[in-house]
């Protein structure tokens, strides 16, 4: 049994706390809002973030962030990506020298390119910066239907004990020490998602989903590779397997607002709709500008982007995807011996 | 523009046919069923098998094989698997030294464990044999939606030629030298479709399914390279793109007779409401067979095969998935030199 402090009771923190309460950890919540601590102490169920899923009556709210830190043997962070740093500001007078911080929000700072362990680890450089990732709707794990996930550390040490912290009969974690590659596919897997909801939007199929996604993962992983990710990641389950989850989904707001866009609605319409952060947005920028410093060819980034902020046409993008250059499907693998025969 | 016989009139050669007549070249369909071959000839739409693709005048059908084979630039062959090896043998006698045939079937023979360009190359060892793979549904190229696809072929002369032929607008063509791992994806893909249909018959949920997908191709990667195959070529169209749409359709035999039997019918009452061949029961055989001989662990595969063979109940196979030993997600993985730190 571990004691935990989780900052922040979006729908993800809130299903980590019902999780690792279920596990028999000692789990502290701490909330910035006020009246969210007291109307989750009072109702034991996060009726908009996490609806239906009953909070145990173990489980502590705190509006007081040193509550959710002090004593603890690891702390969840579970803050929507634009406010980690400053949360992880917040949170660095109480933080212990090689204290496990596991953070499992996704995102690239807009004007840094950092990803969120490493602004973790420049506001707490005391702490043992961990993430955790997968292909896991926060609705689905509160249900209890099985789940997988990968905890990314820096050590086999702090990895084997979150994966012993985290595993369930519902929640099976793996280890890696690739915190980097689990990292950037999570945040750039956005940008895809987009991507496939414009194809949705336009009517295509089931196709030209399954095409966008497979070579989006290899476009993702081609960057990440050269910043630093290992290739096995990104055809994992902080690769693939959540560019997989957030593409089927109807609940993810990237894919709701490329389909609005595929159904002709400007980029600005569409984020009117959907009425929330579409990350993929941002991600999209951000991948343009990794793509263009790491020299990396990313052609559905670029079409992605030229319609989002260049007012192209969806079909015609799809259309230029189709009909760029004839090409091998990956360029690494050699041809055999009778390549010179002619025939 | 090239002259292009086609063995079969199913979904998929009807389709290709199509495809390939709008890319100008001349067309000859063969069929073994004289009716067919009537009916195709007078109605231009095959109805039963591509419902609501008009045929355009310049296909040829005809129910002699000959015709279907001899001047033609290339023969694609388009029979189910079970009718590949002996389809080969009748085409044999016309096959010129060095002609191409493109295969567009998957599976893998019961008896020797052979692939069926393996089949095709014992039976007419004159022809330079291809194929052709990838995520495509039929139903969807022939109404033109975006579709990709890679050619593997022995040389790449053979396959940029097929590559040209094949390319339109909407129907992008990869090519590749990886034949066998583009054969073995295509096969084994359907054991894993099995698993992700009984998972959304048990009424999980998309974590799951992701879950399934990405595990699944990790287990048919590792035994594909065992087996000669290119890691890349599983991560590829032909790989996870594939496997992604198999496990999305709803029309997909594989996943449905999944679904049933995590409802609770047995391997035969799936089979029969189905009321085909699921091909994934006998491919999921297969690869256990090959996994002992290659001394691969296949837990999925594994598991499938308890449930299909065993009556083992299909919630009890995901737990015991979900609760095997604690693993890194790669093993390859090398993790840092603070590894040796203590905490």
């Amino acid at each position: 049994m571990a004691k935990v402090g989780i900052m922040g009771a979006g729908s993800w923190g809130t299903a980590i706390s019902w999780l690792l309460t279920n596990n028999r950890h000692e789990v502290t919540v701490w909330s910035i809002d006020a009246k969210e601590v007291e109307m989750l102490d009072r109702e034991r169920e996060h009726k908009s973030k996490l609806p239906g899923v009953k909070l145990q009556d173990g489980i502590r709210f705190t509006n007081e962030i040193r509550e959710g830190i002090e004593g603890k043997d690891f702390v969840v962070l579970a803050v929507p990506s634009p406010f980690t740093r400053s949360t992880a500001q917040r949170m660095c007078p109480y933080v212990k020298e090689g204290q496990i911080l596991v953070n499992v929000a996704k995102g690239i700072e807009e004007k840094t390119l950092m990803t969120l362990s490493e602004q973790i680890e420049e506001e707490v450089p005391q702490a043992d910066v961990a993430v955790l990732s997968g292909p896991s709707h926060a609705e689905e794990v509160g249900k209890g239907l099985p789940t997988t996930c990968v905890v990314g550390a820096k050590t086999r040490e702090t990895a084997e004990y979150l994966q012993k912290a985290f595993m369930s009969e519902v929640f099976r974690v793996y280890t890696s020490p690739d915190i980097k590659g689990i990292e950037l596919g999570g945040s750039l897997k956005n940008v895809i998602a987009l991507a496939a909801g414009i194809a949705d939007g336009l009517g295509y199929g089931d196709n030209t989903k399954a095409a966008l996604i497979t070579r989006g993962i290899a476009e993702i992983a081609r960057l990440g590779v050269k910043m630093g990710g290992k290739i096995e990641t990104f055809t994992g389950l902080t690769g693939i397997g959540d560019l997989i989850v957030t593409c089927a989904s109807v609940h993810s707001r990237n894919r709701k607002a490329g389909y609005l866009i595929g159904q002709g609605r400007t980029m600005q319409e569409a984020m009117d709709e959907v009425k929330m952060v579409v990350e993929g947005v941002y991600s999209a920028k951000a991948a343009k500008q990794l793509a263009g410093q790491y020299r990396i060819s990313m052609p559905i980034v670029e079409q992605v982007n030229q319609v989002l902020f260049e007012g192209k046409s969806p079909a015609e993008a799809v259309k230029e995807l189709m009909l760029r250059d004839r090409k091998e499907e990956h360029s690494a693998l050699p041809w055999g011996e009778e390549d010179t025969d002619t025939k």
